[in-house]
């Protein structure tokens, strides 16, 4: 730590924050680009998400809520190209959204804008060129691009229920009308070719399998380059574990390579059962970190193991092994420290969360390339990749509660990730600490011995 | 740090370390692609580079070397394809450089090889592909495809006066039978396409313009192609330099954000000219930290400056502010641990070698993709870059010696970086510290007020 000039301790310098190294007048627009239902929205999302994960203020403009304001239920007609007067409100769509985002700029609110649209013509993306450049704003424009029948068809789906296009609308129904959309925009779609070779794009083909790269300019565009290339957007879920209830649990130390306990066991046999009645017959495969505890909860689940040094828990430094009352003792400043900014405060010869995030990028990255993983791992560890998924704030996440015992399951969706909670009811003692409390583990007495699950928070039967 | 049961304290594990989070059998031979003269040897000892860097283990089997052990100064005609003995010669190399290197992975030497050679066939090409799937290592072909004149010609005259092939030749008849050799290959050549779309490659088109990414199979692959994606292969140039001696160092203390001390400012209004003496007439940008010492120290150059946090000084957490003498006091386990493995000791509360390198990553995709950079930074940050560049072993890097008030000129090159040196002959302390030693901080007596220039170690007029 740094010291000030008046003698106290300034916290150290968040060096290795991916925000901090872009020159600060650097703004980016990420242009979508594509027809509907090739995953932009998604995309569109995730990049957010992934971006604020690593502390880069970013926003999307979705031109679509934009013109639901004029016309909150538009039948396909309204998309016909030779349909002047939906022509002429989709164009002020354009409009209000890319002025809205210009004044975000300005107001210094972010680095990266996402204009979320099919922007499907050359002339289009055009005039959003020059708007930015006016604006002294890059762009990069990420088509996504996709033939592949069964994946489009599965969005189409997708999109029929849950945009708000459709709201309250019969399914069939609005699967034919979103599919004639379609065919409106098919009509004058063109694809980033070699006549717009001087602009910086990317173009994902097939999603994951082919991506094309062009006149990438700066690090934090290399950097979204990077994210986009690990990305596929087949629909897919991700189950996530503390491990089972551990002796240092037990007696409130912290950090450590302990065993699990006996009721730790407990849940390690029930895991299987729970797992097979969230993913039912899919084939998983099982990340673990390097600690005792994950590969021993994982023990009985008849998939294939991996461990991952990255997911071991947050290295708690000089204080590993000590209770919650020793760090107070022993280190009252550094307790109150990281209740003030527990998201930056690193222990003493430790991590902080910040820490934890940059190592877990890698892990991210292989999540978002894989299917049917289920993550054995750590308190701190699974906030972290948890906030990841459900965009969690940073100032929040290293305060949520993740219960022992309970397995959580993530669908990341066009518009929001679905979670569903089995707890085992097996009972374990909680680890959940207040702000400015010491976390007396507390044993909770005897559970019910069956699962109870909860999805999006409300129970179900 | 975590407890071993014997009650020892273990180093912390290495956690962010890029090469931990991959399956320990992922092992990749990246298969280079393309006609002479198109960059490829230096891609692939940027690459190997770069992973070492990174602490994965990797290396390059150079076909040509192979080749040259029968047939050390071939003529043009030897790689003509109607040249059946040529022909046969040179699959003779390759089959000993693919044999070598299945070996290289089974003994457990690494994890990424480079094949370095023109693989310019498709034929060729599934014959390595056929001979990594039966050894179970995966293949990424790297084609680089460039049909820039100018670049091309620039790497030929590289090629004639640094390649073992013309070792002693007159330049002239060299490039005329290197251009030759590059005739006989473009009758043959077959680029990446859609017939090798089950391939997974990476298709640089004049490097650094446009990337082609096919079927991306993991994270060690992916984090190449991100490398690639940032490189451009124009040679330039690279100038670095530590901050004018700061008040700190004449006091002998470490961290901290001191002034520069007289001579300090000597250095600093004497390094324009030195700049220009070595970069001539070259509009450079000047990156400094955000720390005083290098912002004073550019003050003088006529040039934009940019300050970079990643560029800080290693964050020596508890021990900032102290002298060595004061650290090997009040912490004598810890300045013995730092001794002994200096590239993986975390201070506490700050920071190690190992972490520096990471949050410079995006420093060196920045200069990768820049030119004509100035780099004014701190000792260990320098270390860090000039490791990078020089392909410095991680156990030596930390140990060695950068002056102050000198300026390093890097040129990267397809066979090796050539370095020159310019002293400025203005005495400083020397902030140098062996191994077990205190460092007593020495005033070097008065300097000769000229500037003393060496080119790869040795003294010139």
């Amino acid at each position: 730590m740094r010291k000030v000039p008046d003698g106290q301790m300034m916290r150290p310098n968040r060096k290795t924050n991916g925000s901090g190294i872009q020159a600060p007048e650097t703004r980016i627009c990420v242009v979508m680009v594509g027809l509907p239902a090739r995953g932009k929205s998604l995309i569109a999302q995730k990049v957010v998400r992934y971006l604020r994960w690593l502390s880069v203020d970013a926003k999307t403009f979705n031109v679509g809520q934009y013109r639901r304001t004029t016309t909150p239920n538009p039948s396909a007609e309204f998309f016909d190209t030779s349909n002047a007067e939906g022509e002429r409100m989709r164009k002020a769509a354009a409009e209000a959204a890319v002025t809205d985002m210009i004044k975000w700029f300005d107001n210094g609110e972010g680095l990266v804008a996402i204009l979320d649209a099919t922007n499907s013509t050359k002339a289009r993306r055009r005039w959003i060129q020059d708007r930015c450049d006016a604006a002294n704003v890059q762009t990069m424009f990420v088509e996504s691009k996709c033939d592949d029948e069964e994946l489009v068809m599965s969005n189409i789906k997708e999109v029929k229920t849950t945009s708000p296009d459709y709201l309250g609308q019969d399914p069939e129904v609005a699967a034919q009308d979103f599919r004639k959309r379609i065919r409106n925009y098919e009509k004058v779609y063109e694809t980033l070719d070699e006549d717009e070779a001087d602009l910086t794009y990317c173009k994902l083909i097939d999603v994951g399998h082919q991506v094309i790269i062009n006149k990438i300019q700066d690090y934090l565009q290399s950097r979204v380059v990077y994210y986009l290339m690990n990305l596929h957007i087949k629909p897919r879920s991700i189950w996530l574990s503390r491990h089972g209830e551990s002796e240092y649990n037990l007696s409130g130390k912290i950090g450590g390579d302990a065993n699990i306990s006996e009721r730790g066991q407990m849940y390690a046999k029930k895991l299987p059962e729970i797992v097979k009645q969230s993913a039912g017959d899919l084939e998983l495969t099982v990340w673990t970190s390097t600690l005792k505890r994950t590969i021993q909860t994982s023990k009985y689940l008849p998939f294939e193991k991996l461990s991952w040094k990255a997911l071991d828990e947050l290295d708690s430094g000089v204080c590993d092994s000590l209770t919650y009352a020793e760090i107070e003792e022993r280190y009252p400043a550094d307790f109150k420290a990281r209740d003030d900014d527990k998201y930056n405060y690193r222990y003493l010869g430790g991590e902080s969360y910040r820490d934890v995030v940059i190592r877990l990028e890698p892990i991210i990255m292989e999540l978002e390339r894989s299917e049917n993983i289920l993550i054995v791992t750590h308190q701190a560890v699974l906030r972290c990749i948890y906030a990841y998924f459900m965009g969690v704030d940073q100032a929040k996440s290293p305060w949520m509660e993740v219960p022992l015992h309970t397995l959580i399951k993530l669908s990341p969706r066009a518009y929001g990730t679905q979670e569903e909670r089995y707890s085992a009811k097996i009972p374990a003692v909680s680890t959940w600490r207040g702000k400015g409390s010491k976390a007396q583990h507390e044993d909770p007495g005897p559970g019910q011995g069956t699962v109870d699950i909860e999805v999006n928070g409300k129970p179900t039967k």
